[in-house]
C-alpha cells in the first residue's frame, strides 16, 4: 500500500502514547487531502483523523489552523477538533513528518447539489463568520475598493484551503452536520469566502451558473450575516478573482501529481467556464438577487 | 477525491436501504486494494468495509469467497463477515459495479516482522486450513509428483488473492487478532499456501531468507497441522512457483497502473531475490528445520 507516506503500526503505537485516547486498536489510509496524509483512527477512545502535512511551508501556519477550530468549536461550530497531547501540545512529529490528531466528524458530502443545501451552506458559512470574528488572529476588516488588489495578493499565498467546497460540507439527512478542512486565513475578508462558495456551489456540472442555488445562498448568508455595502459592491470582482485563483491552483496542481499520490487533483477545466461567467457580471444582482435584500 | 468508482452519498443511501444496518453517517475511500474500491462505513449499526469490485472476471468467484467467509467464521476464523441483505442476498450492484459489505476488523498490520509473528501466521494459516477442509468447494488432494504441474497451473489463474501477506494479518498487541483478504480457491493445495507464506514472511528487507523466521512459521503450523511427506517434498519447489508467480503478476501489475490508482502496486524485484533463494533449496532442511519435526 502506497501513501504519501505509509505509517508503521510500531511507530504508530509510540506517537499515540504521547495523547490519552488508549491503545490503536485499527487505522486506514484514507483517500483525502492531495497534498497531505490523511489516516482513520480507532482507538480505545472511538475514531479521529490522523493527518501528516507533507508540506513544511504549511506547517508554520497549523498553530493558527488548530487554535481557530478549537475557537470555532467553543461557539458551537461543528467542525474537527484538535487532540491535546497529554503535555498540551496538539502538533507532533511521526515518521519525520508534522502530524496531528483531530476528531473523527460524520457526516457525507453531496455531489449533487441542490438549493437546499446552498442555503443550508449560506447559512453556516455566516455563521462560521461570526464565530470567527473574535478570534485573536483576526485583522481589520481592509475591504475597500483601494485595498482590495493589495490585500487578496497579501492573502493569496495563505489561503490554500479557503474552500467550503462540496466536500469539506458534511450533511446527515436533510441537515448540514459539520465543517470540515477550511483551513482559511484571512478571516477578515468574509465576502471572499463567499465568493468562493458561489464558485463551488452554485453552478451546474455543464459549468454553467445556478441563478436560484446562488440567490439561495446568497440570501441564507444575509440572513444570518448582512452584506456591507463594500462587500456587495467588490463581490463580483472577488468572484472573479476565486474563479482565477482556483483555476491557477489546479493546473499547477494538475500538472505536478506526486507520485503515489492518493488522490487526483480536479481537473481546472471548469473554472475557465466559471471565470468567463464572472467576467460578464456588473454587479451582485447578476447573480440573481437584489444588492438591497442582502444589506 | 478520485477513486476508482466514487460512490455518491445518495446512490450509497439506496444501497443500503437493502440491508438492515441502520442509516448511513459517514464514508470514508480507503487505500486498500489495487483493483478494487474499497470504503470504510459508518452506519447507525457500526463500522463495515464496501468494496467494489472493478474486474468482471472476479465477480463470478465472489459467491464462493463470500461462502467460505462464512464458513470459516462459523468455524472460529476471525476473518470479516459478509452482510446479507433483506433478501438474503450478500452481493449487489452499485455504481454498475457488484458490490458487497463486510463486517469491520480491528487490528493493525506488522510492517516489522519479527519471529514471533512468523508463529502465529504459521498456527493461524493451519488453523485456517483444518477449518476450510470441510467447505463444500472442497477438491480431493492431488498433490502428489506428477500432478503438480496440472494442479498449479489449473490454479493458477483463481489464486489471484492467495496472499496471506503481512499486510492481510491482524494483530493486536502481540495477538494475531484476525485475517483479511484471502480470496483462496484451491484449498486442497495446503502446502502452496504455506510456501507464499515462508516468500511473504521469512525474508529480510534485503530479499534475504531468515532461517529463525522460517523454521518458527514451519514449526507453528505443523504444530496444529502436520505436513505429509508429499507435502514436505513439493515444498522447494512449491516455494519456487510462489516466487515464480508472485514475481509474474506483480511486474503485470507494475506495468498496468490504472489511472486514478488509490494504491501503488508492490515493487516485483523482491521476488527475482526470493526465486533465485529457492531454486537453490533442495529439501525442505534448508528452510531450516528437518522434515522430520513437521510430519
Amino acid at each position: 500500500v502506497a501513501v504519501y507516506t505509509d505509517v508503521p503500526a510500531e511507530e504508530l503505537d509510540a506517537f499515540l502514547a504521547r495523547y490519552e485516547i488508549g491503545k490503536l486498536l485499527s487505522y486506514k489510509g484514507i483517500a483525502e487531502g492531495v497534498q497531505n496524509s490523511n489516516f482513520l483512527l480507532h482507538t480505545d477512545a472511538g475514531f479521529f483523523i490522523l493527518t501528516l502535512y507533507e508540506r513544511l511551508v504549511e506547517v508554520a501556519d497549523i498553530p493558527f489552523f488548530i487554535g481557530l477550530m478549537e475557537h470555532l468549536a467553543l461557539r458551537g461550530i461543528n467542525c474537527p477538533q484538535p487532540v491535546r497531547m497529554r503535555d498540551g501540545n496538539t502538533l507532533g512529529d511521526l515518521c519525520g513528518r508534522a502530524a496531528a490528531i483531530v476528531t473523527f466528524l460524520d457526516g457525507v458530502w453531496m455531489r449533487r447539489v441542490e438549493p437546499r443545501h446552498c442555503i443550508a451552506v449560506g447559512e453556516a458559512l455566516a455563521k462560521l463568520h461570526l464565530a470567527g470574528a473574535d478570534f485573536k488572529g483576526h485583522r481589520d476588516n481592509a475591504l475597500s475598493a483601494t485595498k482590495l488588489r493589495p490585500l487578496f495578493e497579501s492573502c493569496a499565498d495563505r489561503i490554500d484551503h479557503a474552500d467550503l467546497f462540496p466536500d469539506n460540507v458534511f450533511f446527515l439527512g436533510e441537515r448540514l452536520s459539520g465543517l470540515i478542512d477550511f483551513y482559511f486565513a484571512c478571516n477578515d475578508m468574509f465576502a471572499y469566502d463567499v465568493a468562493i462558495c458561489l464558485n463551488a456551489w452554485c453552478f451546474e456540472n455543464d459549468h454553467s451558473y445556478n441563478v436560484t442555488k446562488g440567490r439561495a445562498l446568497l440570501q441564507a448568508y444575509a440572513r444570518v450575516r448582512p452584506l456591507t455595502d463594500d462587500e456587495l459592491t467588490a463581490m463580483p470582482l472577488l468572484a472573479r478573482g476565486a474563479a482565477l485563483r482556483f483555476l491557477a491552483t489546479r493546473v499547477v496542481d494538475w500538472l505536478n501529481v506526486p507520485p503515489g499520490a492518493l488522490v487526483r487533483p480536479k481537473a481546472p477545466q471548469e473554472y475557465f467556464r466559471k471565470l468567463r461567467f464572472h467576467q460578464h457580471v456588473t454587479s451582485v444582482d447578476d447573480y440573481g438577487i437584489k444588492a438591497r435584500e442582502l444589506a
